[in-house]
């Protein structure tokens, strides 16, 4: 550090916001009361609505105001449902071009109607608090940025991980690191799933069905086990981090239909879990690779002790070293519990007449393929069972410098003469990887190739 | 809910702050830059001053503005530093009284001169971010009224669990909770010295002293293992949980120096490990229980596998359910981490024109003693081998009801006719346990009371 001066973090000087140049914001409605309007009262509506109605005295003390819930967009008007009718509305643009309101709890999820719906809220100038996992991933960038324009407040915490803390420690207390990794479970459906399957040696489709009839998992499971979910909120997750927005279609994705039972044995064996995974590292400056996979995870790791519906996000930074946060990532009311934190933050902030502190993400980043992943593979195969195959397996897999690390093997049908090989590859490309799998798919030595699954290391 | 209307919400409307009456915050510097200040250059200020300029374009990018520590202040002018010789003063009022500094970072630690110090900058009109555990604990509903009256910020992230956001998103993103119970390990010092007995099968002194030459544990460990740095901790925790300030004297307090190397072996045995915690749970309304002491923890409670100089906070609030947030709670750059997490978001703050965003404590919350603690304990005693002790033992517990769920014996010194047996009681009253253990003290079966635990059930 001898080079360093006094002046060594002068740098350049940004141009700050002029505060004068921004009208002062006040409680919209005039009134000495948090009105808020609630679009969706599915699950997270109605939970949000009971924990302002439970922790009311709470709430209160902490904005310095009360909130009072005076208008409830919804979709259908014949559901029967506990609350006065006048409190309810189908028509969704009226909440959000009434005056009277001060906050917007966009809690309908999806694209359309949610987006336009938030953006005609901050046009309106009104800030908004949403948990759209999808809304944000995908339009993330352009509303932050209108919120960020209008001085308003885009919160948005329960977009990931339900009630864990995650989205604002990464824009506040981890600001000053650099991210050099980061890995959640971010899917309590799949988590579950694979918990189950790990547990009980059962298979994919049996504990679906079962999850299914639990209410855990949708009646059209696709968001969920195809990876999608995983696949908005690590992008989230990532633009925060990177302070730019990640493009979803430059995520690699991949779901957990194809896990057999078998490779969670094997991986038992090995000393792994297997996880349904969202990760993002920095490849160079200003490339990121980001995917989502099953993913083996050594038993000692703390993510792998992150079970059923429970999430998790581990993050990597230059001074802070690892973390974990983990928690309750879904449901009704670990979701309210964001909300109404968010919430309670518009109201502070409203009570003291600041600005919104929105932290809009940049222009878009680049995103790495997957093939410039290195990493190690799990492998398992079906083979004829007999003398050097073993042997040329290796050779093939060598030539395109996949070397091996351990191997679990077993006689599967005598009669047939096949057997079931699994290996560890040692770090090597995944470009290489791919190579040598298809080299082994045209060799007549191995009858199958039934999996093969990246390894955390 | 059928009694709920739409003015369910309504509630008594508080008193908002007039935005008007609190005079606009601008860059006290007048500069386009963030001209920062820091007290102490220990292995904290030594981090900070680091980091701030490894990851400095980072933190400008975030900011707005580039941030550059104009001075520092030190005890000590004759230590060799890397430094410029004229970016260090030893005359610290000169730079809280600086009119060209916009925040000061407090890294000094202790009350005296620390409080002064942040009090004067705080009249001075100077947001400060300290990492003083102590201090807030002791004077923070103070410090806090005075920076919230003053439109300013006093962040104190890294005075808990280092690098680990658990200040924020308890004010934040968990605040409309109920907390139900807060858990937590929160001294890297203690947390080694315990998780290598258990892993070494070492005596206390032994690690402390191994500890000690590692620089893990001061040369006078008492702020550590006796659990004043916990209490400090929990204090601070439970004034935000529950917005009111808890004064440290309420606090319980027990270090780990009794614990011996056998009841880390029998917890073990029992299926339990052995940390110090500190837990605060409310009691009744307005009435809370804080207590730091070595608790027997379930193998598979999530704290239990938190080893080393790792930290962890456990919160379970009524709607998010139960969470965790663990890594690094100590050392030089997880704690930087955590100052420059706050000294930019004191930086944005300042960049939108925005008032602070202190959140102060209201006034102290009433504790209750020990006594009123309901809990399980462990028990071991050394007693006289010979008939019915046993059974005798179980009936002078009993006249206190305490009753007996699990036991392990051993003979000690059959010579002797002594044995050592260790007990798991059922949930019983603190006091009634209490008056058990002094009448078995004064029975002549039972040769000495060697230890007894509380357990987390």
């Amino acid at each position: 550090m001898s080079e360093v001066t006094s002046k060594g973090l002068s740098g350049p000087a940004f141009k700050p916001v002029d505060p004068m140049a921004i009208p002062k914001m006040d409680f919209p409605s005039k009134t000495r009361i948090l009105r808020v309007g609630i679009l969706g009262f599915g699950t997270v509506g109605s939970g949000v609505y009971r924990m302002l109605l439970d922790n009311r005295d709470a709430v209160s003390q902490k904005i310095g105001f009360s909130a009072e819930v005076v208008r409830i967009g919804i979709k259908n008007r014949d559901k029967p449902r506990e609350l006065p009718a006048d409190l309810f509305t189908t028509d969704l643009d009226s909440i959000v071009d009434d005056p009277q309101i001060d906050v917007i709890l966009e809690l309908i999820g999806g694209v359309d109607p949610a987006g336009a719906l938030v953006e005609r809220a901050l046009k309106n100038g009104k800030s908004v608090v949403t948990a759209n996992k999808e809304l944000m991933a995908k339009e993330g960038s352009r509303l932050v940025h209108l919120a960020k324009d209008r001085g308003l407040d885009l919160h948005y915490e329960a977009a990931v991980g339900g009630g864990i803390p995650v989205i604002q420690p990464l824009k506040h207390q981890l600001a000053g690191n650099d991210v050099l990794k980061m890995m959640g479970i971010l899917n309590g459906t799949t988590n579950y799933i694979l918990t189950k399957m790990t547990e009980e040696g059962a298979d994919f489709n049996d504990v679906l069905v079962e999850a299914q009839a639990k209410g855990y998992a949708e009646a059209d499971p696709t968001n969920d086990v195809d990876g999608f979910d995983t696949s908005y909120k690590i992008a989230i997750l990532a633009s925060i981090a990177f302070g730019r927005q990640v493009p979803v279609a430059g995520i690699y994705r991949e779901g957990i239909r194809k896990i057999g039972r078998e490779d969670i044995h094997y991986a038992g064996v090995l000393g792994y879990v297997i996880k349904l995974l969202g990760v993002v590292q920095p490849i160079e400056k200003d490339r990121l690779l980001v995917r989502v996979h099953p993913t083996l995870l050594p038993k000692n790791h703390q993510l792998a002790s992150v079970s059923g519906v429970y999430n998790a996000l581990w993050v990597h930074g230059d001074f802070v070293g690892d973390l974990m946060f983990s928690g309750r990532g879904a449901g009704s009311d670990p979701t309210a519990s964001a909300v109404v934190g968010d919430l309670i933050d518009v109201g502070r902030n409203l009570a003291i007449g600041g600005q919104g502190s929105a932290i809009p993400w940049e222009q878009s980043i680049e995103t790495e393929p997957i093939e410039s992943l290195e990493t190690e593979y799990y492998l398992r195969l079906i083979v004829q069972d007999r003398p050097k195959v073993l042997g040329q397996i290796a050779m093939i897999l060598g030539e395109d410098n996949v070397s091996l690390a351990a191997m679990e093997m077993r006689v599967l049908d005598p009669e047939a003469k096949l057997g079931e090989i699994v290996f560890l590859t040692h770090r090597c490309k995944e470009g290489d990887f791919r190579r040598a799998i298809a080299e082994i798919e045209k060799s007549d030595i191995v009858e199958k190739v039934c999996s093969w699954i990246r390894v955390e290391c």
